[in-house]
């Protein structure tokens, strides 16, 4: 394995990743924990577009992938042995991001694909279009510089991508260039009829009776700017629900009209240990309020743990909040 | 008023129809019955599309429209007393879609400009693309044919038009087309973030109450293939929600993973009436579940109505579904 990296490395152009790609071979592409549509869809599109053009191309398995995008990847898993020149992480911010398995290559790694403005992984080279509504949409320009066509097996891989990381495109980073790139993934094969009514038209029984406690509880403060949800381990049992099934579970409590702050507190260890996220519209800092428990996260989302019983991590919310409303 | 017009007309381009537009002044929109998101805001983008050009045009008010759209069209509105040299209808399929105070238009439509392909509206001139998801679509081409550009306003209300009909660009009728015109009204200066997160991020406390009843009460029956929700005349009240709370709400129990019919059941008159919605996955058809009970619709989604109590309705479904489970 060559390519040994220290810091952040030199700043690639896409013609620029096209030419490392078409002039080298035997890559091995790594995705992010917690594998979302984006890391797994790009990752997957890359390593199809690479054997397209005749080239050695695997993706590191990833322990922690749900049934929800296996198998956008699983015709291109390495095998043990494999033995690559090169390493490509994708989506990947920073190297704790990387999965467990990945932790060898942390140092090592080639070129780092990305569209995270904070990305600070160890690679020797990257390529980060921080305008990108998804990683997709920088691994869409790749392929058309490495070859001027997509397949619609990467059409398919890289319409997961986009549209997964924009909530169909929904959310706030949808941009212009976004539904370009989504138009051309369509006319090029995609097929996003199968993949909507899958990914976001498709709701698990768990995930239905989930959601209904959670908004059957809501509870609204400061005159209705402030919705706080509630899932307790209980509630996880009683509707027989599993993680896929509280997937961006974070945006239900944000979306309720006239609410500024959303907030999502996840009961992790019975009394004694919570996940909390906040989702804000533009006028309240989600990362403002994280930061007072230690926290973190951008203008609109973040989050934080608290080692206290769910009903304490709502009266200390509530203390804090009174700075913000 | 000139342009009487028996049954259907003249088929049109889009540059006959820019052409006609551009020789001729003094217009009249008609937006459809139970107005929605495409007829409102192709109305309002073709409104101030001609009024850039200098030509006068209006909207006829259409009585039931709701806060959700009446924005958009709020000033185009016609006066009482406006005269109009010609009337053009948008997106409506056939003359009882029309308004009830658009009816004394019924025969004096000069051009209708619609992307239903069943559409039996009498005008002198029609202009129907029934490959566009959405009527939207069709107006951005006159719009691009009228002037070659399309102004922040008019993308506004085109986004709007082109987003709703595709439930964000999720539903099964996004093309190709739809995202590349979604992606060129973004460039032209659609605010798509703030009319995302209004339209499709936004819930009121009356469309929170209401889903997660129905949903905490959903029924599944043959092997969880049919799930039947129902909504109560009861439940509308104790959830304090309005018609605008429960747009589009029969998608919710077709949602469910593993259900080929969600069935929504809206009690209209207690005891006594009740209108049903069928949606369907692609395997079975929608319309001839509805047809069974005098009902109608297309493959995937269908309703009928039916003089009997919620309950009876449900047995009435559950011994006809027999036939297809």
């Amino acid at each position: 394995m060559r390519g040994i990296a220290i810091d952040m490395g030199k700043t690639l152009t896409i013609e620029e990743v096209s030419d490392w790609l078409k002039t080298n071979d035997n890559f091995l592409i790594l995705t992010h924990r917690r594998p979302d549509g984006d890391t797994v869809g790009s990752a997957g599109a890359l390593a199809q577009g690479l054997r397209e053009i005749g080239k050695t191309a695997f993706v590191l398995n990833n322990p922690e992938i749900t049934p929800r995008y296996s198998r956008f990847i699983e015709e291109y898993l390495a095998a043990d042995g494999y033995k690559p020149e090169y390493v490509i992480a994708i989506d990947t911010a920073s190297d704790n991001l990387l999965p467990k398995n990945g932790d060898k290559f942390i140092g090592a790694v080639s070129l780092c694909i990305d569209h995270h403005p904070s990305n600070s992984l160890s690679s020797e080279m990257t390529c980060i279009d921080s305008g990108a509504a998804s990683c997709g949409e920088v691994i869409y320009e790749v392929l058309i510089a490495l070859s001027g066509n997509i397949s619609p097996v990467s059409a398919e891989r890289l319409y997961v991508a986009v549209s997964t990381d924009t909530g169909c495109f929904v959310y706030a980073n949808t941009n212009a260039k976004t539904l370009r790139v989504a138009s051309l993934l369509v006319e090029a094969g995609a097929p996003n009829r199968k993949i909507n009514r899958m990914l976001f038209r498709t709701k698990t029984r768990g995930r239905i009776r989930i959601e209904s406690m959670i908004t059957s509880g809501l509870e609204f403060h400061f005159d209705g700017k402030v919705a706080i949800a509630a899932i307790t381990i209980e509630m996880m049992k009683s509707a027989n629900a599993e993680e896929d099934d509280v997937d961006d579970i974070a945006s239900v409590s944000g979306m309720v009209e006239g609410v500024q702050a959303g907030i999502t507190i996840r009961e992790m260890i019975p009394e004694k240990d919570c996940k909390v996220s906040v989702r804000t519209s533009p006028q309240i800092s989600a990362q403002a309020i994280c930061e007072r428990f230690g926290g973190g996260g951008h203008s609109m989302a973040g989050g934080f743990s608290l080692e206290k019983p769910v009903n304490e991590v709502k009266k200390a919310l509530l203390e804090v909040l009174k700075d913000f409303f």
